[in-house]
This record gives C-alpha cells, structure tokens and sequence, in this order.
C-alpha cells in the first residue's frame, strides 16, 4: 500500500534502518563533497576536535535521507519537502557506525491551494548502535493525498 | 593567509563559486542517496510537481559544502559546524546549472569555555545562473582563533 497525506498523524511514526557507514564511502564522499581534514585525513582528524576521522555532516544527512527513502519515502506518495530546521550534528559519525532514524509526526495540514497535497512536519532522530544521538532535524515534507471518494 | 575567528564580522563575506552540476553526477548522486522518481527518473519527473528532472535537496547542500570548501573553508582555521537552521529548497537545481553562493556573516561570539574557539552564525544564498536563489540556510560554524599575543 501506497502511503498518502492521510496516514500521517502527529505521534511516533516508525524507526528506520540500521544502516552501516564504512570508511571507504565515508572518504569518497568527503573527497567530493566536504574535503576537509577531519572527515578525509586520518592524522588531522585525530588532531582536531573530534578526536578522529569522522563523517561530514552533509554525509550524514544524505545517509539519513537514504534510510527513510527505503524505510518508507518509496513505499509513499512523497513530493518532496520544501526544507528542514534544527539540524543538529550532536556527535560525530565513526568508520563503520550503524545508523538508525526514528521519525515523529509533529503536525499535518492540507494544502488550501492545491487538494491532492499536503505538509507534513516530522522530527527526525538518528541514533548509532549505542543508542546516542548523532543527529536531528525537523523537515517540512510534502505528500500527495488519496482522492476524494465521489 | 588562514582566515580565523577574528576575520568575520557580521555583514557580507564574499561569493564563490560557481560550479557546474551535471545530468550524471545529479544522477550518482539519487541513485546513492534519494531514489526517489523526480531525482532519478527522467519521465516520472516530467510527470511530477517539478516539472523535470532536479537535483536531490540534499545533493544542493552538499554541493554548497564543496564550493564553500573551495571558496574559503580549506584556508581558513575551520572547526567544522554544529548545524543549521531555515534550510529552504526554494527552485528546482537542473541539470546543466551553475550555482554560486553567497555568505553574509550574521554574529560572532567568542566561546566562553575555550579560549580557542568562536562561533560564526552566517546566512547562506545558493543562486543559479539565473540568479534565481535556489537554496538558503544558516549555518552555526566553529572558527579557531588567532593566539592572543603574549
């Protein structure tokens, strides 16, 4: 079953996940993306503040974005989300950490311009197999909603 | 010259890019990290709300890290940032788009537990060649400081 607007209600939605994150992905991604030394150069990073190599923030939150698309997004009538607040990266990814996300609906409005969508607010909390939080956000999605019966 | 702590002050910072984004790596990019049919499948996408192919949001921030990177960050006494706030996907990123950005540093503020340290909270303007703004954030950036003279 396709999951539209109307099965998003404010409370718990569903934890995602896990997925693993290894070195080599962790690298590649910095040498694209984020190409600073603690998140690419093993030494420096174990010099700077966070003690070690770890992930770029950016990288986390793709990983996150991975994680819901299999957990639920592809199962979904998703339309996107116009952005995200609060994102916070509270501690740092590590080569070969396990990820997880648990979503909470915060609130949900149909659109008053357009009847096949509505906003949904969630929070997201992504956790490592410690069980410490490493990131949150709260994002703005979008989802197509069920037509009306005639 | 490193740019550290002591050289951001609230008020414009600077422009950087632009860099180009191609069909291909906006399409390595979903097939990684965001599968969903308008980043990734030409014919959906014409189908859906955004009227075309368009980058992943997340592919936008990332691309926004690697101009800053090369833009500033990799000379100066970056600690990383602890998050970002107003994140907004304001326009569909297409393939073939130029996108530069531009920084206005917002406040500063010393850290009070470590004399090394100081916070930089600055707004960030992603525009197209268009100079349609694609994208804005916050962002809440680490800066080391300069040693006090002695």
């Amino acid at each position: 079953m396709t999951l539209t607007f109307e099965d998003f209600r404010p409370g718990p939605f569903g934890s995602f996940g896990p997925r693993h994150v290894t070195r080599e992905e962790m690298l590649a991604f910095a040498a694209e993306f984020d190409p600073q030394p603690m998140h690419l150069d093993e030494e420096a990073a174990r010099a700077s503040m966070v003690g070690g190599l770890c992930a770029s923030g950016w990288h986390t939150c793709a990983l996150m974005m991975r994680i819901l698309a299999d957990g639920y997004i592809l199962d979904s009538a998703s339309m996107g989300a116009t952005g995200c607040d609060e994102v916070k990266w509270l501690a740092p990814v590590r080569p070969g950490d396990s990820l997880r996300v648990r979503m909470k609906v915060l609130a949900t409005r149909a659109s008053r311009s357009r009847p096949d969508l509505g906003f949904v607010d969630a929070r997201f909390d992504m956790l490592n197999a410690q069980d410490l939080p490493v990131m949150t956000l709260t994002s703005h999605l979008m989802l197509g909603r069920r037509p009306a019966a005639s």
